[in-house]
């Protein structure tokens, strides 16, 4: 078997990406949403790739696609990502993964040998949760793990999960059959673009993942007496936005003080009624505080709330704290770790350990089997957005590198 | 002549404003603005109100209701509020200075007693500025201030300012004729609610105004760049918030050193597109800036201004500051001060020296006289809500101390 050529494999995904997202619901921005029409179409173009590289293609009861590679005996290495797209999205978020998952899988197939395992690789419909107010069905399915519960959700347009899945042509009752068996799955891998800043910063192509991040998150609220802003004196004030203010440099420091362990991010807060002439009397805000570790999260949490009650005293203010998420931290498997860093030591790269502040396939695939995931840098950490952007090179040596895990992988 | 019944003079002022309280567009909240069946119906009521206490009633361009008491000589003190309110209004903030202004000038006529100068009472209704972009038009107009270019505002259903007056059965062409000449205006005094918490914290039911707080709004913009919340490392943030919060904590702790001198309030605090897992690139606030003295003022900006563009600079966030409103302080006049301290230590008060932090008509008023205001004590400092309150004794109080000021008044 020949070496893989990274450069070959980068043009080639880069020009996948590109077909894929032409598949959109709206013409001037990229939106595709789970179990309609344009995911119908990006499925139908993911299995006609996976077929042009030798896979055996099937689609369960989600729409997954999957394209299978056999191997010897009965257990399988899971590749997967997702082809469903936030609105306004860019093109490499979800896509990158199924595309070097074909490309890795296609070098194996088109040389014609055979794995001491089988390959599989995934394309879910259901990752960024932007269709229906549930996420992961599509992996918590494969995984076995798929609640009935969630069919009752609706779209938009009124719609629920299950009418869709009708809709799509699948049939709820064949959810169940969507799952692999635990001794059939023997891990999982994802490839995906970094969505943030760190590989760039550190002038890397590729980095492992050590864990996807937990996540808490705490609704703040507080309570202080509206007031007019000329009448009345600083020392008799109970202004709730003074109070918030406060807060969102607490967060900032609490966790700039973890040294990169902890991240909290204020993106919502709201002061009801407000007017430039009026002391804010009401403020509410969310604390998105995300962690690799548990425990350190937790300490967070913790920290947090004590020093928030406090100021809060100082302030004559009410506050309530109200944890509305709650999500564990998602570990990678140290010896998939360990072969995803040796397989981009071997095409060229230092592996950056890092730890993945967003969600992904994996944390729903981690209930079946050991995961792991390989990050590709994108530029200036910009994702969600038209201007997310990864290199044909990157995208290459991701694929490059994906090839030499398998090749190596001792499952 | 006989004294002033204070406990009198309040029921009659607590039942006036309660009468006048039930004039509203609305039937469950109270709302009467500028030019408006309510206006008329209001100014009839104190018309009525002005002509039984003995005073000649006349109404200018504006619907000014004026009740005129004749004294010695041509030079008059002027005495006024306003009868419009802003929308969800209390019953006290302008009619009250009204009312009192009645009742001290009905003493007099009442009395047959002839003064050194003729008395004025004014009821303005533009003050609250809550119809048209505008505000103040009626004291301008009566200051000879009024500026045609204001004709051209329009209110919420789209009429003209000056089609507004038309409709009111008036006359833009007999605006000018408002206007006192300088010879005649002897003084100008405002009773008024203090709208703060002031007296109420020192105990005490009356208050003479030193100044009318001059007043800078800085619109503080902050750029940075938005990311991901879960993936971006705190110290390669551009967090926009973070740079708005310590903005907000700055003004509180400026102020605050100012030890009274200068307040300082953010009310306004928006991010565009805020969303709970996304690291705001974008923060717009307002910052509300008071003072008694315009020197205080100016120095408070320049400090602030200084301090946020360094930790923009800190924080790597572009930043603008734009002065979207200035309005110089304006001194009420020392000896008609001291008139109104000794005129509430005559009736058993403490007279407390306080700045004003909202706007009144007597800072138009100031462009044509000398002024001054004495505060009436409101409950919490509430004011601009259907919570607003003064008792019967501290209306009757302020009565009984403005017709001892009249009376020693050499103006």
């Amino acid at each position: 078997m020949t070496a893989p050529d990274p450069t070959a494999l980068g043009e080639r995904a880069d020009m996948m990406i590109r077909t894929l997202a032409s598949i959109s619901a709206e013409p001037n921005r990229l939106v595709r949403g789970f179990l309609t029409p344009e995911h119908r179409a990006a499925a139908d173009l993911v299995g006609k790739w996976m077929r042009d590289d030798g896979l055996d293609v099937s689609e369960d009861a989600l729409g997954t696609v999957r394209g299978h590679l056999p191997g010897d005996g009965k257990r399988r290495l899971l590749i997967g990502s997702h082809i469903d797209t936030v609105i306004e999205a860019g093109m490499f978020d979800g896509p990158l993964g199924v595309i070097v998952g074909i490309l890795a899988a296609g070098h194996f197939a088109k040389a014609g040998r055979k794995l001491p395992f089988g390959l599989d690789v995934l394309a879910f419909g259901d990752e960024e949760g932007s269709r229906f107010p549930v996420t992961l069905s599509s992996s918590l399915a494969v995984a076995g793990h798929f609640d009935a519960a969630r069919l009752d959700a609706k779209d938009a347009a009124g719609m629920t999960f299950s009418d869709a899945i009708a809709q799509y042509g699948k049939s709820v009752a064949e959810i169940p059959a969507a799952a692999y068996s635990r001794d059939e799955a023997a891990a999982y891998v994802e490839v995906h673009i970094e969505q943030g800043p760190v590989l760039e910063h550190r002038n890397q192509p590729l980095g492992v993942v050590t864990a996807i991040a937990g996540q808490t998150y705490v609704n703040v609220e507080f309570l202080g007496e509206a007031g007019h802003a000329g009448t009345v004196p600083m020392l008799l004030r109970r202004d709730a936005l003074a109070g918030a203010a406060e807060t969102v440099s607490l967060a900032e420091r609490l966790a700039r003080d973890t040294k990169g362990e902890v991240v909290a991010t204020v993106g919502v807060l709201r002061i009801p009624n407000a007017a430039g002439n009026v002391i804010p009397g009401h403020v509410a805000l969310i604390v998105d505080i995300r962690s690799g570790s548990d425990a350190a999260r937790h300490k967070f949490v913790e920290i947090f709330k004590t020093e928030v009650q406090a100021l809060a005293e100082r302030r004559h203010l009410a506050v309530t704290m109200t944890d509305t998420r709650n999500v564990p931290t998602t570990p990678c498997d140290p010896k998939l770790q360990d072969g995803l860093s040796q397989a981009i030591i071997a095409v060229g790269g230092q592996p950056i350990s890092l730890v993945s502040g967003a969600g992904h396939d994996g944390m729903a695939m981690a209930k079946l089997c050991p995961i792991a995931m390989m990050f590709v840098r994108c530029r200036g950490g910009i994702s969600h957005n038209p201007a997310e952007y990864a290199s044909p090179a990157d995208m290459g040596l991701a694929a490059a590198a994906l090839v030499r895990f398998i090749e190596t992988a001792k499952l």
